[in-house]
């Protein structure tokens, strides 16, 4: 009992409304960094920066939790120099909520030419070349040190979900390796250590197989779950079918966390079956290449019809993009290469997401969910 | 008299302290947009923004006044678009102080393959290639539209500051155009257009034509005077003569702009020879290339050196990165490529400057300038 209290001090999940014609819900998910109320966005800050942004800006901005990448982490600077440091949130200069990825998809996926075998991954560093091990033990060690909040299981995300045999092999190796992340985690006092770990569900497109994997991980009492093995840009009915045959399966009282996702469009298809967490790079990335997300629609800034368009960005948006400059200076920013162009268009993009989640949140409070989807995603999913 | 009315509410100096050993003074630069305590050092925003700070952060680490470029501005969005789009302040989001140089001295010497007659300038875009042609009356109509708060006479800049029969022949001709852009400026309603115009000295590397060219730009009455043709990492002994030859011989009761200039050092020799307002791109260009100022000496953050080092870049510093971020992170974020650590940098480096110039003005008051000179120099300009 005693480590349940602990459990429900430092990690707790408080399920606040429910959607009466979806799985939609609203709740507060308490980290010992912080509260996220849920349905939330968790910007990506793959090598401890979300490229652009002070974490003041992050908060101003509306983000609660933070993602890091352990994959990119550990090739630099390094779990110990970040150890040394005082941990990630010290390294970073965020106090509030982080989550770590275990680094398995980007080992599996960013071109690492990888090799997988039952007891774990060797790659080449994109550094400098040396050989790379990572193991589920390791991976938890790493994480360990780096010192999120949240801490991610290694899985093997498999290069094609509708592949069924990979599929089967992936998420059986997926399902061994958690119980060895698990085991390594508890070794290290489990939630004693400050930090939760969640089980990842694989499955690829197979509704079965994601009903199983669903099995296979709640198994484990775990204090959050994630939905793996669904990416941006796929199809669009595979991921919804993923999320659809898995997340509503998850413990209603623990948050569901649905992995590399997304778009305003899909943060609707995904809490209506039940997500609660969100990360992506969308936003941020978008915003490199000069695209903004407005209420209006989605806009190219280095087009040449805003080149004197004295207009806000988005006159519905309190950003520090929108509630000072105009779009011509915007794009004068975007075409000349300004780093204040990537830096603004970023800042605006990530408050536009977090708006978004927040709207959501009231209307999931006031069941009007789909009431919302359609006041807004049609004009938002627009190209102007 | 009633134009000396309004010059004195729109544009004024007041001169507050002077050292009693040297030409050392502090004083306060009224413009329409603002008051400039000098000494002051203006951050500058080539293309309309200081690279990778919004200008709220500019107003955090102390600046006053921004200066913009105008050659890269009539190139790239054009003077029309930035009219149409409610002028400079309004464009850049800047409410302060603004001064646009004339472009003279990119003219001349950012490689533009230019021809140069009485008449004025012909160059080719570095943007499209097209011919361009900048006259001084040309130049005045481009800043009217830009809209500074001070705009700057078109000058001939010598390649060689100590070639005598060059600097002569480009000194004269300065001469000859500051009467057509003074032509032109009052043409256009002169204080009452809302601008000042500032005249620049030449004379290169000699005392006797710094001298003669003083006589002839104070010939006119303006509200400030710069003194132009030296340039950072010149020969520093040309960089003094030429300031004192010159800067102690204009008009005591209108600030005095040493362009392009400078350096720590640099600050102290031409304030203690009368100089009140400094542009330079040495501290965000710097950190642009990881290279910080802090009260201990000059750093460069990817030696890895800093790699652990959990201490902030400068314990003296309340700068947004000093008071947040350890070495260690600064050196990841330069060794890794991340927006932030320019961003960071900048931050710092414009910060390390502008209380430099805040203590200066201290200094004066107190008429202990060389006290602070000899406790701050020899720290700062160390390398760690």
């Amino acid at each position: 009992m005693a480590a349940d209290q602990s459990q429900d001090e430092r990690f707790h999940f408080a399920l606040e409304h429910r959607s009466s014609a979806t799985h939609a819900r609203a709740g507060r998910f308490t980290t010992p960094h912080g509260v996220v109320p849920t349905p939330a966005f968790m910007p990506v800050g793959t090598r401890g920066t979300v490229k652009g942004a002070l974490p003041r800006d992050l908060s101003e901005a509306g983000a609660t939790m933070i993602l890091a990448n352990t994959y990119h982490l550990h090739l630099r600077p390094g779990e110990d120099v970040i150890e040394t440091l005082g941990g990630l949130h010290r390294f970073m200069g965020w106090d509030g909520p982080i989550l770590t990825d275990s680094g398995g998809y980007q080992v599996f996926s960013l071109g690492a030419t990888c090799r997988v075998d039952d007891e774990g991954v060797s790659f080449r560093s994109i550094v400098d070349g040396a050989e790379v091990r990572f193991t589920p033990e390791r991976v938890i060690d790493i994480q360990a040190k780096l010192g999120a909040d949240v801490i991610m299981a290694f899985d093997h995300v498999p290069p094609d979900p509708t592949h069924r045999r990979d599929v089967i092999a992936a998420t059986d190796r997926t399902h061994r390796w958690l119980e060895r992340c698990a085991t390594r985690w508890r070794e290290r006092g489990g939630l004693d250590s400050g930090q939760a770990l969640f089980g990842i569900v694989q499955g690829g497109a197979f509704e079965d197989l994601r009903r199983a994997s669903v099995d296979a991980v709640c198994a484990h009492d775990f204090a959050g779950y994630a939905v793996g093995g669904v990416s941006v840009g796929e199809d669009r009915e595979a991921m919804l079918l993923a999320v659809g045959a898995s997340a509503p399966l998850l413990p209603e009282d623990k948050p569901r966390y649905l992995m590399g996702i997304g778009t305003p469009i899909d943060f609707f298809d995904a809490v209506e079956r039940g997500i609660d967490l969100f990360d992506c790079v969308t936003p941020t990335r978008h915003a490199r290449t000069a695209q903004a997300y407005t209420s209006q629609g989605r806009m190219n800034l280095r087009n040449q019809v805003w080149r004197a368009d004295p207009r806000p960005l988005d006159p519905d948006c309190d950003c520090p993009a929108c509630s000072r400059f105009s779009r011509g200076f915007l794009r004068h920013l975007c075409v000349t290469g300004e780093m204040l162009g990537p830096i603004l268009l970023t800042l605006h993009n990530l408050r536009a997401f977090h708006r978004l989640m927040a709207k959501m949140r009231t209307a999931i409070a006031e069941d009007r969910l789909s009431a919302l989807r359609a006041e807004v995603i049609e004009p938002m999913m627009r190209r102007l």
